[in-house]
Protein backbone atom coordinates (compact mmCIF):
# COMPACT_ATOMS: atom_id res chain seq x y z
CA UNK A 1 0.00 0.00 0.00
CA UNK A 2 3.24 2.45 -0.03
CA UNK A 3 2.09 3.62 -3.41
CA UNK A 4 -1.03 4.70 -2.33
CA UNK A 5 -1.33 8.49 -1.67
CA UNK A 6 -2.12 9.37 2.35
CA UNK A 7 -5.39 10.17 3.44
CA UNK A 8 -6.32 11.44 7.06
CA UNK A 9 -9.72 10.66 8.41
CA UNK A 10 -10.26 12.52 11.58
CA UNK A 11 -13.15 12.20 13.95
CA UNK A 12 -13.85 14.64 16.73
CA UNK A 13 -16.39 14.10 19.86
CA UNK A 14 -17.17 15.21 23.33
CA UNK A 15 -15.52 17.78 24.80
CA UNK A 16 -13.43 19.17 21.68
CA UNK A 17 -17.04 19.63 19.94
CA UNK A 18 -18.73 21.67 22.98
CA UNK A 19 -15.98 23.69 23.70
CA UNK A 20 -15.81 26.31 21.89
CA UNK A 21 -12.31 27.04 22.70
CA UNK A 22 -10.76 23.69 22.16
CA UNK A 23 -13.12 23.37 18.96
CA UNK A 24 -11.59 26.64 17.72
CA UNK A 25 -7.78 25.03 18.67
CA UNK A 26 -8.39 21.75 17.14
CA UNK A 27 -9.56 23.52 13.53
CA UNK A 28 -5.94 25.53 13.91
CA UNK A 29 -4.44 21.91 14.07
CA UNK A 30 -6.58 20.01 11.40
CA UNK A 31 -5.91 22.80 8.84
CA UNK A 32 -2.26 22.83 9.31
CA UNK A 33 -2.46 19.05 8.17
CA UNK A 34 -1.10 18.48 5.00
CA UNK A 35 -2.48 16.08 2.34
CA UNK A 36 -6.43 14.89 1.76
CA UNK A 37 -8.18 14.62 5.30
CA UNK A 38 -11.77 14.46 5.82
CA UNK A 39 -13.33 15.67 8.91
CA UNK A 40 -15.90 13.85 10.90
CA UNK A 41 -17.77 15.49 13.92
CA UNK A 42 -19.88 14.17 16.56
CA UNK A 43 -22.91 16.08 18.04
CA UNK A 44 -21.61 16.96 21.71
CA UNK A 45 -24.60 18.67 23.95
CA UNK A 46 -25.83 20.86 21.66
CA UNK A 47 -28.46 18.59 20.72
CA UNK A 48 -29.44 17.87 24.46
CA UNK A 49 -29.88 22.14 25.03
CA UNK A 50 -31.85 22.97 22.32
CA UNK A 51 -34.19 19.81 23.18
CA UNK A 52 -34.56 21.48 26.63
CA UNK A 53 -35.63 24.63 25.20
CA UNK A 54 -38.45 23.61 22.70
CA UNK A 55 -39.42 21.62 25.16
CA UNK A 56 -38.78 18.30 23.70
CA UNK A 57 -38.49 15.02 25.73
CA UNK A 58 -35.28 13.27 25.45
CA UNK A 59 -35.59 9.77 25.35
CA UNK A 60 -32.72 7.57 26.36
CA UNK A 61 -32.19 3.73 26.59
CA UNK A 62 -29.21 1.99 27.96
CA UNK A 63 -27.15 6.04 27.19
CA UNK A 64 -28.29 5.64 23.80
CA UNK A 65 -31.05 8.53 22.82
CA UNK A 66 -33.77 7.38 20.93
CA UNK A 67 -34.63 9.17 17.64
CA UNK A 68 -38.42 9.88 17.18
CA UNK A 69 -39.30 12.27 14.24
CA UNK A 70 -39.34 15.21 16.38
CA UNK A 71 -35.84 14.63 17.72
CA UNK A 72 -34.19 13.43 14.08
CA UNK A 73 -35.46 17.10 13.08
CA UNK A 74 -33.87 18.80 15.81
CA UNK A 75 -30.46 16.99 15.42
CA UNK A 76 -30.06 17.93 11.72
CA UNK A 77 -30.93 21.44 13.04
CA UNK A 78 -27.94 20.75 15.29
CA UNK A 79 -25.86 18.52 13.66
CA UNK A 80 -25.92 19.94 9.74
CA UNK A 81 -27.16 23.27 10.19
CA UNK A 82 -25.19 24.77 13.58
CA UNK A 83 -21.65 22.75 14.25
CA UNK A 84 -21.34 21.34 10.52
CA UNK A 85 -21.35 25.16 8.95
CA UNK A 86 -19.82 27.03 12.07
CA UNK A 87 -16.64 24.62 11.42
CA UNK A 88 -17.08 24.84 7.71
CA UNK A 89 -16.88 28.48 7.98
CA UNK A 90 -14.36 28.24 10.64
CA UNK A 91 -12.17 26.24 8.91
CA UNK A 92 -12.38 28.75 5.40
CA UNK A 93 -11.16 31.56 7.69
CA UNK A 94 -8.15 29.07 8.28
CA UNK A 95 -7.69 28.64 4.39
CA UNK A 96 -8.57 25.51 4.62
CA UNK A 97 -11.13 24.43 1.29
CA UNK A 98 -13.97 22.58 3.76
CA UNK A 99 -17.06 21.35 2.55
CA UNK A 100 -20.11 20.08 4.82
CA UNK A 101 -21.73 16.89 4.27
CA UNK A 102 -24.57 14.32 5.64
CA UNK A 103 -24.62 11.03 4.05
CA UNK A 104 -27.57 12.05 1.86
CA UNK A 105 -25.02 14.95 -0.03
CA UNK A 106 -23.70 13.77 -3.03
CA UNK A 107 -25.63 10.42 -1.62
CA UNK A 108 -22.22 9.62 0.10
CA UNK A 109 -23.50 7.01 2.79
CA UNK A 110 -26.49 4.81 2.42
CA UNK A 111 -27.68 3.43 6.02
CA UNK A 112 -30.43 1.23 6.59
CA UNK A 113 -32.51 2.05 9.25
CA UNK A 114 -32.28 -0.26 12.40
CA UNK A 115 -34.82 -2.86 12.22
CA UNK A 116 -37.15 -3.09 15.58
CA UNK A 117 -35.96 -5.92 18.10
CA UNK A 118 -36.72 -5.45 21.51
CA UNK A 119 -35.82 -1.83 21.74
CA UNK A 120 -36.96 0.65 18.77
CA UNK A 121 -34.68 3.22 18.38
CA UNK A 122 -36.55 5.14 15.67
CA UNK A 123 -34.38 6.91 12.70
CA UNK A 124 -31.29 5.95 13.73
CA UNK A 125 -29.47 3.95 10.39
CA UNK A 126 -26.80 1.97 10.23
CA UNK A 127 -24.56 2.15 7.47
CA UNK A 128 -24.93 -0.19 4.12
CA UNK A 129 -23.08 1.90 1.59
CA UNK A 130 -20.49 4.44 1.16
CA UNK A 131 -19.92 6.26 -2.10
CA UNK A 132 -16.42 7.66 -2.87
CA UNK A 133 -16.71 8.87 -6.25
CA UNK A 134 -17.07 12.83 -5.84
CA UNK A 135 -15.23 12.65 -2.29
CA UNK A 136 -12.61 11.76 -4.47
CA UNK A 137 -12.88 14.16 -7.17
CA UNK A 138 -13.16 16.79 -4.69
CA UNK A 139 -10.33 15.17 -2.14
CA UNK A 140 -8.66 15.77 -5.79
CA UNK A 141 -9.38 19.15 -5.66
CA UNK A 142 -8.03 19.94 -2.18
CA UNK A 143 -11.77 20.12 -0.91
CA UNK A 144 -12.27 19.03 2.87
CA UNK A 145 -15.03 17.10 3.44
CA UNK A 146 -16.58 17.92 6.88
CA UNK A 147 -19.25 15.43 7.73
CA UNK A 148 -21.58 15.47 10.39
CA UNK A 149 -23.87 12.37 11.96
CA UNK A 150 -26.67 11.77 9.51
CA UNK A 151 -26.98 9.73 6.81
CA UNK A 152 -29.72 8.85 4.37
CA UNK A 153 -31.92 5.76 3.40
CA UNK A 154 -31.61 6.68 -0.21
CA UNK A 155 -35.64 6.76 0.07
CA UNK A 156 -35.83 10.38 1.30
CA UNK A 157 -35.42 9.75 4.75
CA UNK A 158 -32.30 10.94 7.03
CA UNK A 159 -31.17 8.80 9.80
CA UNK A 160 -29.18 9.60 12.78
CA UNK A 161 -25.68 7.49 12.60
CA UNK A 162 -23.07 6.91 15.13
CA UNK A 163 -20.29 9.23 14.55
CA UNK A 164 -17.47 6.77 15.03
CA UNK A 165 -18.71 4.17 12.59
CA UNK A 166 -19.29 7.41 9.94
CA UNK A 167 -15.29 7.64 10.68
CA UNK A 168 -14.27 3.90 10.14
CA UNK A 169 -16.77 3.06 7.51
CA UNK A 170 -15.34 6.15 5.59
CA UNK A 171 -12.28 4.71 6.03
CA UNK A 172 -12.67 1.37 5.09
CA UNK A 173 -14.49 2.93 1.81
CA UNK A 174 -11.22 4.71 1.20
CA UNK A 175 -8.89 2.01 2.08
CA UNK A 176 -8.73 0.25 -1.75
CA UNK A 177 -7.61 3.92 -3.34
CA UNK A 178 -6.02 5.80 -0.73
CA UNK A 179 -3.62 5.23 2.29
CA UNK A 180 -5.66 5.35 5.16
CA UNK A 181 -5.12 6.77 8.59
CA UNK A 182 -7.88 7.21 11.14
CA UNK A 183 -7.80 9.03 14.13
CA UNK A 184 -10.25 9.21 16.91
CA UNK A 185 -9.53 12.13 18.64
CA UNK A 186 -11.34 13.06 22.21
CA UNK A 187 -10.60 14.64 25.50
CA UNK A 188 -8.23 11.12 26.76
CA UNK A 189 -4.64 11.28 26.26
CA UNK A 190 -5.80 6.99 24.08
CA UNK A 191 -7.13 4.02 26.01
CA UNK A 192 -6.44 3.77 29.52
CA UNK A 193 -5.53 0.87 31.64
CA UNK A 194 -7.05 2.65 34.78
CA UNK A 195 -9.93 4.98 33.75
CA UNK A 196 -9.16 7.25 36.95
CA UNK A 197 -5.70 7.68 35.49
CA UNK A 198 -4.64 9.82 32.51
CA UNK A 199 -1.63 8.90 32.30
CA UNK A 200 -2.07 4.82 32.06
CA UNK A 201 -2.04 5.27 28.25
CA UNK A 202 -2.32 1.62 26.77
CA UNK A 203 0.45 2.84 23.88
CA UNK A 204 -0.05 0.06 21.24
CA UNK A 205 -3.21 -2.72 21.36
CA UNK A 206 -3.05 -5.57 18.60
CA UNK A 207 -5.42 -7.29 17.77
CA UNK A 208 -4.44 -10.01 20.35
CA UNK A 209 -3.82 -7.92 23.59
CA UNK A 210 -7.27 -6.39 22.90
CA UNK A 211 -8.80 -9.98 23.32
CA UNK A 212 -6.76 -10.47 26.64
CA UNK A 213 -7.89 -6.96 27.86
CA UNK A 214 -11.63 -8.29 26.47
CA UNK A 215 -11.57 -11.34 28.78
CA UNK A 216 -9.97 -9.61 31.53
CA UNK A 217 -12.45 -7.23 31.22
CA UNK A 218 -10.04 -4.46 31.79
CA UNK A 219 -11.84 -2.25 29.24
CA UNK A 220 -13.99 0.22 30.07
CA UNK A 221 -17.26 -0.34 28.53
CA UNK A 222 -18.05 2.83 27.22
CA UNK A 223 -14.93 2.24 24.68
CA UNK A 224 -16.05 -0.79 23.31
CA UNK A 225 -17.86 0.34 20.71
CA UNK A 226 -15.20 2.67 19.44
CA UNK A 227 -12.60 -0.19 19.50
CA UNK A 228 -14.38 -2.34 17.61
CA UNK A 229 -14.83 0.11 14.60
CA UNK A 230 -11.35 0.28 14.84
CA UNK A 231 -10.28 -3.05 14.60
CA UNK A 232 -13.21 -3.79 11.83
CA UNK A 233 -11.57 -0.75 9.91
CA UNK A 234 -8.39 -2.60 10.52
CA UNK A 235 -9.47 -5.70 9.23
CA UNK A 236 -10.34 -3.76 6.27
CA UNK A 237 -6.82 -2.46 4.51
CA UNK A 238 -7.13 0.86 6.90
CA UNK A 239 -3.68 1.27 7.99
CA UNK A 240 -3.23 2.69 10.77
CA UNK A 241 -5.85 3.33 13.43
CA UNK A 242 -4.96 6.00 16.49
CA UNK A 243 -7.04 7.37 19.32
CA UNK A 244 -5.81 9.85 22.24
CA UNK A 245 -5.86 14.18 22.17
CA UNK A 246 -5.86 16.16 18.83
CA UNK A 247 -2.13 17.21 19.19
CA UNK A 248 -1.18 13.42 18.37
CA UNK A 249 -1.67 14.39 15.02
CA UNK A 250 0.93 16.94 14.47
CA UNK A 251 3.13 16.28 17.88
CA UNK A 252 5.68 13.86 17.86
CA UNK A 253 6.48 13.26 21.18
CA UNK A 254 2.51 13.15 21.99
CA UNK A 255 1.25 9.85 24.37
CA UNK A 256 -1.72 8.24 22.22
CA UNK A 257 -2.94 4.61 21.55
CA UNK A 258 -2.45 3.11 18.36
CA UNK A 259 -4.34 -0.10 17.20
CA UNK A 260 -2.39 -2.48 14.85
CA UNK A 261 -3.81 -5.79 13.79
CA UNK A 262 -0.12 -7.59 14.67
CA UNK B 1 -23.28 32.28 -26.14
CA UNK B 2 -24.87 29.45 -28.36
CA UNK B 3 -22.11 27.36 -28.22
CA UNK B 4 -21.94 27.49 -24.29
CA UNK B 5 -23.46 24.22 -22.23
CA UNK B 6 -27.01 25.20 -20.40
CA UNK B 7 -27.04 26.01 -17.02
CA UNK B 8 -30.29 26.23 -14.90
CA UNK B 9 -30.37 28.06 -11.73
CA UNK B 10 -33.66 27.81 -10.28
CA UNK B 11 -34.86 29.22 -6.67
CA UNK B 12 -37.66 28.74 -4.82
CA UNK B 13 -39.10 30.44 -1.71
CA UNK B 14 -42.41 31.10 -0.32
CA UNK B 15 -44.96 28.94 -0.33
CA UNK B 16 -42.90 25.86 -2.33
CA UNK B 17 -40.84 25.57 0.82
CA UNK B 18 -43.64 25.81 3.29
CA UNK B 19 -46.27 23.31 1.97
CA UNK B 20 -44.45 19.69 1.92
CA UNK B 21 -46.74 18.66 -0.79
CA UNK B 22 -45.77 21.57 -3.05
CA UNK B 23 -42.03 20.98 -2.06
CA UNK B 24 -42.36 17.45 -3.21
CA UNK B 25 -44.02 18.25 -6.47
CA UNK B 26 -41.33 21.17 -7.01
CA UNK B 27 -38.45 18.81 -6.43
CA UNK B 28 -40.03 15.74 -9.02
CA UNK B 29 -40.36 18.39 -11.13
CA UNK B 30 -36.74 19.63 -10.54
CA UNK B 31 -34.97 16.25 -10.91
CA UNK B 32 -36.55 15.27 -13.89
CA UNK B 33 -35.02 18.33 -15.76
CA UNK B 34 -32.19 17.41 -18.12
CA UNK B 35 -28.57 18.79 -17.55
CA UNK B 36 -26.72 21.22 -15.38
CA UNK B 37 -28.97 22.75 -12.46
CA UNK B 38 -28.29 24.29 -9.63
CA UNK B 39 -31.81 25.08 -6.67
CA UNK B 40 -31.11 27.84 -4.51
CA UNK B 41 -33.81 27.76 -1.54
CA UNK B 42 -35.30 30.55 0.51
CA UNK B 43 -36.33 29.72 4.39
CA UNK B 44 -39.72 29.77 4.38
CA UNK B 45 -42.03 30.46 7.56
CA UNK B 46 -39.75 27.61 10.19
CA UNK B 47 -37.56 30.24 11.22
CA UNK B 48 -40.43 32.05 12.49
CA UNK B 49 -41.86 28.85 13.98
CA UNK B 50 -38.56 27.60 15.52
CA UNK B 51 -37.87 31.16 16.90
CA UNK B 52 -41.55 31.24 18.77
CA UNK B 53 -41.10 27.93 20.12
CA UNK B 54 -37.78 28.78 21.68
CA UNK B 55 -38.96 32.32 22.88
CA UNK B 56 -36.69 34.11 20.73
CA UNK B 57 -38.04 37.55 19.50
CA UNK B 58 -38.02 38.37 15.79
CA UNK B 59 -37.47 41.72 15.03
CA UNK B 60 -38.75 43.44 12.22
CA UNK B 61 -37.57 46.60 10.59
CA UNK B 62 -39.50 47.27 7.32
CA UNK B 63 -40.24 43.84 6.18
CA UNK B 64 -36.62 42.98 6.91
CA UNK B 65 -35.24 40.51 9.66
CA UNK B 66 -32.74 41.36 11.92
CA UNK B 67 -30.57 39.06 12.32
CA UNK B 68 -28.72 39.11 15.67
CA UNK B 69 -26.44 36.32 17.23
CA UNK B 70 -29.28 34.02 18.39
CA UNK B 71 -31.60 34.74 14.93
CA UNK B 72 -28.49 33.63 13.17
CA UNK B 73 -27.94 30.74 15.10
CA UNK B 74 -31.28 29.46 14.38
CA UNK B 75 -31.36 30.20 10.69
CA UNK B 76 -28.51 28.42 10.82
CA UNK B 77 -30.22 25.08 12.33
CA UNK B 78 -33.11 25.95 10.07
CA UNK B 79 -31.79 27.05 6.50
CA UNK B 80 -28.80 24.23 6.50
CA UNK B 81 -30.06 22.14 8.71
CA UNK B 82 -33.76 20.99 8.54
CA UNK B 83 -34.46 22.45 4.64
CA UNK B 84 -31.39 22.02 3.09
CA UNK B 85 -31.06 18.58 4.25
CA UNK B 86 -34.65 17.47 3.59
CA UNK B 87 -34.59 18.80 0.19
CA UNK B 88 -31.28 17.01 -1.14
CA UNK B 89 -32.07 13.85 0.89
CA UNK B 90 -35.47 13.69 -1.01
CA UNK B 91 -33.98 14.66 -4.17
CA UNK B 92 -31.49 11.83 -3.98
CA UNK B 93 -34.48 9.09 -3.48
CA UNK B 94 -35.64 10.82 -7.10
CA UNK B 95 -32.21 9.93 -8.78
CA UNK B 96 -31.06 13.66 -8.58
CA UNK B 97 -27.55 13.73 -6.91
CA UNK B 98 -27.65 16.83 -4.91
CA UNK B 99 -25.25 18.33 -2.27
CA UNK B 100 -26.10 20.94 0.08
CA UNK B 101 -24.36 24.35 0.51
CA UNK B 102 -24.17 27.03 2.09
CA UNK B 103 -22.04 29.85 1.02
CA UNK B 104 -18.73 28.55 2.98
CA UNK B 105 -19.20 25.52 1.96
CA UNK B 106 -15.92 24.79 -1.03
CA UNK B 107 -16.00 28.98 -0.18
CA UNK B 108 -18.12 29.81 -2.77
CA UNK B 109 -19.78 32.99 -1.75
CA UNK B 110 -18.13 35.28 0.23
CA UNK B 111 -20.35 38.32 1.57
CA UNK B 112 -19.92 41.79 3.51
CA UNK B 113 -21.78 42.18 6.16
CA UNK B 114 -23.57 44.62 5.87
CA UNK B 115 -22.15 48.35 7.15
CA UNK B 116 -24.54 49.72 9.72
CA UNK B 117 -26.03 53.18 8.69
CA UNK B 118 -29.46 54.05 10.01
CA UNK B 119 -30.76 50.19 10.56
CA UNK B 120 -27.97 47.72 12.09
CA UNK B 121 -29.93 44.50 10.26
CA UNK B 122 -27.21 42.44 12.10
CA UNK B 123 -25.28 39.48 10.77
CA UNK B 124 -26.45 40.13 6.84
CA UNK B 125 -24.28 39.46 4.35
CA UNK B 126 -24.30 41.29 0.85
CA UNK B 127 -22.45 38.89 -2.07
CA UNK B 128 -18.84 40.18 -2.60
CA UNK B 129 -17.54 37.27 -4.36
CA UNK B 130 -19.17 33.93 -5.90
CA UNK B 131 -16.19 31.04 -6.61
CA UNK B 132 -17.53 29.11 -9.45
CA UNK B 133 -14.62 26.36 -9.64
CA UNK B 134 -15.38 23.59 -7.26
CA UNK B 135 -19.28 24.42 -8.28
CA UNK B 136 -18.11 23.63 -11.73
CA UNK B 137 -16.66 20.33 -11.49
CA UNK B 138 -19.24 19.03 -9.09
CA UNK B 139 -21.72 20.07 -12.01
CA UNK B 140 -19.72 18.09 -14.59
CA UNK B 141 -19.80 15.29 -12.34
CA UNK B 142 -23.72 15.11 -12.64
CA UNK B 143 -24.23 16.69 -9.00
CA UNK B 144 -26.83 19.18 -8.70
CA UNK B 145 -26.15 21.79 -5.89
CA UNK B 146 -28.61 22.95 -3.46
CA UNK B 147 -27.62 26.02 -1.79
CA UNK B 148 -29.26 27.83 1.52
CA UNK B 149 -29.51 31.89 2.03
CA UNK B 150 -26.48 31.98 4.07
CA UNK B 151 -23.41 32.92 3.18
CA UNK B 152 -19.93 33.74 5.37
CA UNK B 153 -17.44 36.70 5.51
CA UNK B 154 -14.03 34.46 4.98
CA UNK B 155 -13.30 35.28 8.07
CA UNK B 156 -15.36 32.78 10.23
CA UNK B 157 -18.25 34.69 10.34
CA UNK B 158 -21.84 33.11 8.67
CA UNK B 159 -24.22 35.76 7.29
CA UNK B 160 -27.90 35.82 6.49
CA UNK B 161 -28.38 36.36 2.62
CA UNK B 162 -31.13 36.93 0.52
CA UNK B 163 -32.00 34.04 -1.85
CA UNK B 164 -33.13 35.93 -4.69
CA UNK B 165 -29.71 38.03 -4.26
CA UNK B 166 -27.85 34.27 -4.23
CA UNK B 167 -29.41 33.31 -7.41
CA UNK B 168 -28.77 35.64 -9.28
CA UNK B 169 -25.15 36.20 -8.07
CA UNK B 170 -24.53 32.46 -8.83
CA UNK B 171 -25.82 33.06 -12.42
CA UNK B 172 -23.65 36.20 -12.94
CA UNK B 173 -20.89 34.27 -12.07
CA UNK B 174 -21.11 31.14 -14.30
CA UNK B 175 -22.44 33.50 -17.32
CA UNK B 176 -19.62 33.25 -18.71
CA UNK B 177 -18.97 29.82 -18.94
CA UNK B 178 -22.52 27.97 -19.63
CA UNK B 179 -25.67 29.25 -21.16
CA UNK B 180 -27.21 30.38 -17.90
CA UNK B 181 -31.17 30.78 -17.54
CA UNK B 182 -32.64 32.19 -13.95
CA UNK B 183 -35.75 30.80 -12.85
CA UNK B 184 -37.37 32.66 -10.01
CA UNK B 185 -40.31 30.35 -8.99
CA UNK B 186 -43.23 31.09 -6.38
CA UNK B 187 -47.29 31.06 -5.66
CA UNK B 188 -47.93 33.47 -8.51
CA UNK B 189 -47.90 32.96 -12.32
CA UNK B 190 -45.76 35.56 -12.56
CA UNK B 191 -45.54 39.31 -12.20
CA UNK B 192 -48.85 40.63 -12.32
CA UNK B 193 -50.05 43.78 -13.66
CA UNK B 194 -52.93 43.89 -11.07
CA UNK B 195 -51.90 42.17 -7.80
CA UNK B 196 -55.69 41.04 -7.11
CA UNK B 197 -55.83 39.43 -10.30
CA UNK B 198 -53.92 36.43 -10.84
CA UNK B 199 -54.27 36.28 -14.41
CA UNK B 200 -52.85 39.06 -14.80
CA UNK B 201 -49.44 37.72 -16.13
CA UNK B 202 -47.02 40.69 -17.31
CA UNK B 203 -45.45 37.84 -19.73
CA UNK B 204 -42.84 40.09 -21.27
CA UNK B 205 -40.69 42.76 -19.53
CA UNK B 206 -37.92 44.55 -21.20
CA UNK B 207 -35.40 46.90 -19.74
CA UNK B 208 -37.51 50.53 -21.16
CA UNK B 209 -41.12 48.88 -20.54
CA UNK B 210 -40.03 48.06 -16.69
CA UNK B 211 -38.68 51.86 -16.38
CA UNK B 212 -42.51 52.63 -17.92
CA UNK B 213 -44.04 50.30 -15.19
CA UNK B 214 -41.60 52.14 -12.67
CA UNK B 215 -42.55 55.46 -13.46
CA UNK B 216 -46.12 54.66 -13.70
CA UNK B 217 -45.73 52.88 -9.94
CA UNK B 218 -47.47 49.81 -11.58
CA UNK B 219 -45.34 47.47 -9.93
CA UNK B 220 -45.80 45.99 -6.45
CA UNK B 221 -43.59 47.16 -4.35
CA UNK B 222 -42.82 43.98 -2.68
CA UNK B 223 -41.30 42.84 -6.73
CA UNK B 224 -38.98 45.26 -6.58
CA UNK B 225 -35.90 43.89 -5.01
CA UNK B 226 -37.06 40.72 -7.02
CA UNK B 227 -37.39 42.30 -10.36
CA UNK B 228 -33.70 44.61 -9.76
CA UNK B 229 -31.94 41.43 -9.22
CA UNK B 230 -33.31 40.16 -12.55
CA UNK B 231 -32.19 42.79 -14.71
CA UNK B 232 -28.75 42.84 -12.90
CA UNK B 233 -29.00 39.64 -13.77
CA UNK B 234 -29.17 40.09 -17.66
CA UNK B 235 -27.15 43.27 -17.33
CA UNK B 236 -24.34 40.63 -16.66
CA UNK B 237 -25.08 38.30 -19.53
CA UNK B 238 -27.14 36.29 -18.19
CA UNK B 239 -29.48 34.99 -21.11
CA UNK B 240 -32.61 34.59 -19.89
CA UNK B 241 -34.91 35.30 -16.38
CA UNK B 242 -38.29 34.13 -15.57
CA UNK B 243 -40.68 34.76 -12.83
CA UNK B 244 -43.90 32.41 -12.54
CA UNK B 245 -45.36 29.02 -11.04
CA UNK B 246 -42.49 25.84 -11.34
CA UNK B 247 -44.67 24.72 -14.11
CA UNK B 248 -43.08 27.38 -16.61
CA UNK B 249 -39.86 24.84 -15.97
CA UNK B 250 -41.53 21.87 -17.93
CA UNK B 251 -44.75 22.97 -19.35
CA UNK B 252 -44.90 24.33 -22.59
CA UNK B 253 -48.21 25.66 -22.35
CA UNK B 254 -47.44 27.43 -19.16
CA UNK B 255 -47.92 31.55 -18.86
CA UNK B 256 -45.24 33.06 -16.93
CA UNK B 257 -43.08 36.31 -16.88
CA UNK B 258 -40.18 36.25 -19.07
CA UNK B 259 -37.74 39.29 -18.43
CA UNK B 260 -35.49 40.71 -21.26
CA UNK B 261 -32.81 43.47 -21.76
CA UNK B 262 -34.32 44.45 -25.11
Amino acid sequence: MDNLKPLKIIKIGGNVIDDAAALSSFLNLFSSIEGPKILVHGGGKSATALAQQTGLEVQMVDGRRITDAATLELITMVYAGKINKTIVAQLQALDCNALGFTGADANTITSIKRPVSSIDYGFVGDVKNVETSILEVLLNQGVSPVFCAITHDDNGQLLNTNADTIASELAIAFATKFNVELYYCFEKKGVLKNINDDDSVLQTITKSSYKKLLDAQLIFSGMLPKLNNCFHALDHKVSKVCIGKPEMLLDSKAIFTTLTIL
